[in-house]
């Protein structure tokens, strides 16, 4: 697709004045050389912002990276996969404090200006033992070339590594932003099992930085659904540096919003690909609601059909099912009238006016068996309109998730319960 | 399991002065010979009451019974499987009030003393061509001992039929209830794809009998989660006729409460049958949340827990991962504190204060691996409970629910879309 940005190669470190480095330590399976824990690092001062999950059970990382952020300005992040720390009690913030403190000192930081962030399962502290050993090689790997590398140890049940770069013009100067994410599992609105990390060489404010990453996060990440669960450790944060050189910029001034519309065209991106990306997913639905009375009708019938199994289900199997979107609109509590409710599948109507529409059932059936197709759904009440993003639900992801008992078999080993 | 009343044969059949019938139209499949058309009969005049689906997609039999029950008192219920005649817009009101009218006639009712009823799939019209010339056998068989024929012709996707009857003293009287349930797919607190018809001879009046239902429907059928899709066609139809000889009795009388006790109880029984017989289910489990502020706090926790993918997953796995229970609970948007959530699987300790319990894995795993077992989660901050009933998510769900193309394919060769 045509984009209005340059894309670059290197993610989290395409932006100028970035560090990156990822080593392997064997989190989950010791005997893996799969690359899990990750550093990013600004050789300047950086402004940061970063919007975390709503659940309220939150992993030891997202309570410390919540207070960092609070007391200062991140200058760096550390993150691994394999273990999400979550459901750990002190011995969690204990350990979250220490990957802090293992690169703070040897980079001249305050351990307030490291993000720390983690993923993986559930209730099992964190093999300390196994990362203490990386930490030096870590360190000595930082440098610009790695962003990839970063990409690739943060992931999961991921199939490969999401990350997007690109520049663009902002004024007089040339600005990089990059991104990394995972996603894969415990993907719902309001954030994910996820881990984002954004760095930028843009100049901006903390305050303008924040308002953006909120700003931008609701249009993207909270618009995504695979299974309907919310994690405990997503996580959003977004470094900028100001290496390009430019000068800071006003809020509301046509840069920043420049910045803005760059930015969330990052996040989407990012967002989308963690759908496609999503465990044993095979179909990519864009799902848009118009004519709702307000914004929050069109919101709540698209995150009821987004989350229905019965529609999921059908996606997957290649079923033009109108008949069960339309009962999702029904119960997604929002004011509609069945007699005007219009359903389009890949751009054919399926169902106007609460009726099964007259297109032929094959050209349904053709739209419905494409990789990506769009549904849209008009309520034909108003002008309020909302977009999401979603996948079927396969037999296959429920197989996937079926046990994870291997994970705590190895904690056994490791002596950790 | 024990229990405080003698169970009967018969179903909807067992009470005094009730007739039954079902007979086989072929409305899902012309070759089949299933029995897929039902009704229920009263000898003598009725009070009545009903519930149903608070889906804004309504099957025109849900319209049809709620005007008939505004207007007075039902005296009968036809009902069918094969089709919902639901988004069937003006014809499926007209189809619907066909089938009223079909069997008012012969029966000497009104139009409106009779109840509707239909589930199966959803945007197809009634193919009434196919029930029209069964009319007269369903009315000729009408008898006393064919309760569990209709028990039989409301199943879809069900494994089973599902009924219950009882027998138990109401002061000087012996008094019966009968009841047959049919569920499987689209199954949600709030009703569900559910059908259930009720009859009893106790004498009771038409306001004490709404009020009974509406309680008892809370403490059952809206309880019961599968997959947690809410359908358009949920339908609890109660008829009480006064056949057992007893006097009617007061609202908060002890028998008025010894009636609700008894109602409630058989609610409970035959929602519990439709979760033991959801589709593809493998596991039945009781979630009970204790220790909430309200009791509000205590039923979101309940359906989050009920109702999480993932949760669902590690069920059909047999793996105990109370991880994925807490990341529920914290996602419910009730007010928790982590670190007093106690969980414990099969009365063993999963968690304590949101931390792994010491009980060895094994025991849990065993505990997980029963076809019934229980999760009780203790929220540590007052004294409200809620239980829900819940099932397992497998693969086979899905599969299962990945293609309805054959009705479709059906409707088409009828000439019906």
């Amino acid at each position: 697709m045509e984009t209005p940005f340059t894309r670059l190669k290197g993610g989290v470190g395409a932006p100028q004045g970035f560090l990156t480095s990822a080593v392997s330590c064997g989190i989950k399976n010791p005997d893996s050389d799969r690359l899990d824990l990750a550093l990013i690092y600004s050789e300047k001062p950086c402004t940061s912002a970063g919007t975390f999950t709503t659940n309220r059970v939150k992993a030891a990382p997202v309570r410390v990276s919540q207070a960092h952020l609070r007391k200062g300005e991140l200058r760096a992040v550390i993150a691994n996969s394999g273990n999400a720390n979550a459901c750990t009690g002190l011995l969690g913030i204990r350990d979250a404090n220490a990957m802090c403190d293992a690169v703070a000192k040897p980079l001249k930081l305050k351990r307030t200006e490291i993000g720390v962030a983690s993923t993986g399962v559930i209730g099992l502290p964190m093999p300390m033992v196994r990362l203490e050993p990386q930490y030096v090689q870590l360190l000595e790997k930082l440098s610009p070339d790695h962003g990839s590398d970063v990409a690739a140890a943060i992931i999961t049940s991921d199939t490969h590594a999401k990350e997007v770069a690109i520049s663009f013009d902002l004024g007089e100067h040339r600005v990089r932003i990059g991104g990394c994410v995972k996603g894969a599992g415990m993907i719902s609105p309001s954030m994910a099992t996820m881990l984002c990390f954004i760095t930028t060489d843009a100049k901006i404010s903390s305050d303008n930085l924040r308002k953006a990453v909120l700003e931008c996060v609701e249009d993207s990440f909270n618009r995504i659904t695979i299974d309907g669960d919310m994690s405990t450790n997503d996580t959003v944060i977004v470094l900028a540096n100001g290496a390009s050189g430019m000068p800071s910029f006003r809020r509301n001034s046509a840069l920043c919003k420049q910045f803005r519309c760059a930015l969330r065209w990052l996040m989407l991106e990012l967002a989308k690909a963690v759908v496609r990306d999503g465990e044993r997913v095979t179909k990519f639905v864009t799902v848009t609601v118009k004519g709702a009375r307000t914004y929050l009708d069109a919101k709540k019938v698209a995150e009821a059909v987004c989350k229905s199994a019965l529609v999921k289900a059908s996606w997957n199997g290649g079923d033009p099912n109108w008949g069960r979107i339309i009962h999702a609109v029904g119960y997604s509590r929002a004011r509609i009238r069945e007699e005007l409710v219009d359903i389009h599948i890949g751009g054919k109507a399926a169902c106007l006016g609460g009726l099964q529409a007259e297109t032929p059932m094959d050209e349904l059936r053709a739209a419905v068996s494409l990789p990506e197709f769009e549904i849209s759904i008009n309520l034909n009440q108003g002008d309020a309109e909302y977009t999401m993003y979603s996948s079927d639900l396969s037999p296959e992801y429920i197989d996937f998730n079926r046990s994870e008992y291997a994970y705590w078999k190895q904690a056994r080993k490791d002596g950790l319960v």
